[in-house]
């Protein structure tokens, strides 16, 4: 979850999973009831989880939305012009993944479900909800030829379009498998004559000790691309100028 | 591995193992043999691998050492002053760090060794070379309370000096429980009157999904200071001026 405060009021920005709405819903009651005017903006950016677009579960495309949000309410603007930036984001960001294990909770040091040994579940939410399908281990060029096509047709993105490349790990997966992922979506893209603006490879939405990672592509035009690439700094990512 | 051109010469500086030694001695023979010239720096940051500085493994401290290193070289100097500002790194850096599984070997995708389920090793090496103890999970706290002294002690590290801190995780080991280690190391050093210049918590020097992780101190001069501060640019971590 991120919140940005554009000195106007306050955006909510989160992936959309149930327990996460019900508590985000009960502190926009609480927040306006202190007068404090809250906007929400759902982050739904994983394509298998369902056909209908607003009803799609959050995951790593929370890092390019909160980014463009963030760098829209730092140039000064007004929370519905942020607003409106976070959701453009939303709109033209896709991603999907897969897992080979479950992560550790906390609480309990057990895992949150099972995958056998040497087998993957690919569009597997980062939960454990089911994907398109459960199968034995395959090269990562495998996965990567299964993953492209459900996000390149759903936005869809197109020969010419312009994006930004996230290959997201989960947690457990090595840095050196995200970087053969990488090598494939770019191969993938130059095949099918979209730009690659720049990329993220790395840990960035984790979920735990999971294995698996996943792919997001967000769509970009002149506003987005410049968001973007507004400086910021976090202690995991910076984008200079 | 790390090598810097000084534009007279080539340094070599490598974590001290076995196979890389006789490695990298091929190497600067088969150098040697081009005219080129090559001195070594090998890093021996593991505490616990043998009581004798010189016949220590090289662990995390490649992290200091390698960006002291070229700094020092990006600044102009000659070979020779590269070569001791990576052995003066490499003098003032200690490390210890527990595992609590092995790295996957990628060629076979099996484990290197076993740790049950449950236990950890303090002091392994990343190979899984024996440590202190092996015993059931400890909370981290107690993990990091066992391990500093040895940290401390071994330099020394004493009241008035002043240290960068590396929490560094093998892979597999959430970030969160990097930060929680970092929390207690912290409150260690202040207890015992040592200043914290600056602090990595990260994946920075990885064993595959190795779940663990180590902490190392470089113990700052004036001189060393502004070579870990001087900026750098890597994929995976940037200082900035």
């Amino acid at each position: 979850m991120k919140a940005v405060d554009s000195g106007k009021g306050c955006l909510f920005m989160y992936g959309n999973y149930a327990g996460d709405v019900m508590n985000f819903d009960m502190a926009v009651e609480m927040a306006a009831a202190d007068g404090i005017r809250v906007e929400t903006v759902l982050v739904t950016d994983d394509v298998y989880s369902s056909s209908q677009f607003a009803r799609r579960r959050g995951v790593a495309g929370d890092f390019f939305v909160f980014k463009v949000a963030a760098a829209k309410a730092a140039m000064g603007a007004g929370l519905d012009e942020v607003k409106a930036a976070a959701e453009r984001a939303n709109r033209y960001t896709r991603s999907m993944g897969v897992a080979l294990s479950a992560a550790t909770l906390p609480a309990t040091g057990k895992i949150m479900f099972e995958i056998a040994d040497g087998d993957m579940e690919i569009g597997m939410g980062i939960h454990g909800e089911p994907g398109v399908k459960r199968g034995s281990l395959e090269a990562a060029d495998r996965v990567v030829d299964q993953i492209m096509p459900f996000i390149l047709q759903d936005l869809p993105f197109v020969k010419g379009d312009e994006v930004s490349v996230l290959v997201n790990g989960l947690g457990g997966l090595p840095l050196m498998d995200l970087h053969i992922v990488y090598r494939r979506v770019v191969r993938i893209l130059q095949g099918e004559g979209i730009g690659v603006h720049n990329s993220f490879v790395g840990n960035y939405a984790t979920s735990m000790d999971m294995v698996g990672m996943s792919i997001t592509l967000m769509k970009l035009d002149k506003e987005l691309k410049s968001l973007l690439d507004a400086p910021c700094d976090t202690p995991y990512c910076v984008i200079r100028d």
